[in-house]
């Protein structure tokens, strides 16, 4: 039996789901073409596509947009000779792209954030899925034994943090993405008492200060910063995985990215 | 001569300056009380709070806000025990807080720019001069080498930076704060013919992977991130310099903070 992309578009990203606006859409492609092979990313990089090419699929899912926004504005870009050598490659490809962003997340529960909980394999000690973020209750550990898990779990060089690696952690907010934000966390901390929280991205200036007045302050508070591709690839890797579960008869992929900065 | 906090702020802040609207505004204090000593710092963190009532001052001039919001969003934090703490720490101390952020960025030069610019020692290789960003021409030098010039120069632990350590860089985009943001940085990069963009921070989805994928391509580009805080305090160090210098009568301090973040 043929597979059409169209096939595994409505599995990924279930079509009843009403969502406006929407990132989400088939940026390349026709939807009738029967499918080769199917790479799943966090991003479609250059690489990610010259990969895809060599595999022999025609299909990519990318989580992020794949020209440097999230809204996909490309006005900037008319003559951008990195934009322009990009979607040359993509186009003389002939594989098509699809952007699975909203979809995956407005699940219940959310996917990325069922991917990130199964990688870490913390998915026994969620007590609370609400919409944007986990939260855990784990057994008692150091923030710095809770940063060499996730280390070793997501396979990172490092991560940034701040507080006491001594102090003991237990309740844990979980959330996925650009989802640290002051607005979303900082009442968090409060509501669901928790001591540490592990976001993907965030700005500066909000939720870490915050967590350095309260550790000033003598409260027992942590942060740990995994980067914003670092913590929703494990999603996408998780959804590569149901796929492959559900489309046995055609080879599927996951292609990870290395963090996009190393220190020095 | 009595000087006033009003005194101070009129030299600081331009009243003149038509900026609507804005988040530079005097917190706390009475703008006609007599100036004991100022610190001047990025953010009016607890720990500087803490400092400048051990040191006797009357007043804080800070860059950022106080209460871990861009637009001062206290509705959240009505009853969040770390912004109730803070809060009666400044109130109980009587020390004055103006917050001066838009009337430091909008001055032609960039007052926090061209802290930053100084601190680098970079001041006589600015070939131009934008409202958000400064561009370079620096003698050739490798990525590795401006990456130890930066940390040297701003003290800093670590950066995070993305590029081949051995390319050379001649031409480079310096951004200070938030403005790593794609619509910003990316247009820069093709029109100023940059190498090297140096900003403080920015969505990790934006430049950074515009960055990876013009490397991936062959060409010669790289990025440095710096962190918010690190790219605007040298802008205040400067400013508490120059406040010094006009009124030499009182004591006036610049208090650092430490990076929010280290790396594990």
């Amino acid at each position: 039996m043929n597979l059409r992309i169209q096939d595994i578009l409505e599995y990924v990203a279930d079509p009843a789901m009403p969502i406006e606006p929407t990132v989400d859409k088939l940026e390349y492609g026709n939807p009738d073409s029967t499918v080769k092979g199917v790479v799943v990313t966090f991003l479609a990089t250059q690489e990610v596509i010259n990969k895809s090419k060599d595999l022999g699929v025609n299909l990519i899912i990318t989580h992020e947009g794949i020209f440097y926004s999230h809204w996909d504005k490309r006005e900037m870009l008319k003559t951008d000779p990195v934009y322009l050598q990009k979607r040359q490659t993509i186009e003389e490809s002939k594989i098509a792209i699809f952007r699975l962003h909203d979809r995956i997340h407005k699940r219940t529960p959310d996917g990325i954030a069922k991917g990130l909980l199964q990688f870490l394999e913390w998915q026994d000690y969620e007590v609370k899925n609400l919409p944007a973020a986990s939260i855990l209750t784990i057994p008692e550990t150091s923030l710095e034994e809770a940063i060499l898990h996730v280390k070793k779990r997501l396979g990172l060089k490092f991560v940034r943090y701040f507080g006491d690696p001594k102090m003991i952690c237990r309740r844990i907010g979980l959330l996925a993405g650009y989802r640290g934000g002051g607005e979303l966390v900082i009442p968090l901390l409060e509501k669901e008492s928790l001591d540490l929280v592990i976001y993907g991205e965030g700005p500066e200036w909000e939720t870490p200060e915050y967590i350095r007045d309260a550790v000033q302050q003598g409260k027992n508070k942590a942060l740990i910063v995994l980067g914003h591709a670092e913590s929703e690839m494990p999603g996408m890797e998780y959804l590569a995985q149901k796929l492959q579960e559900k489309f046995s008869s055609i080879p599927i992929y996951f292609l990870s990215q290395k963090s996009v900065f190393q220190i020095f």
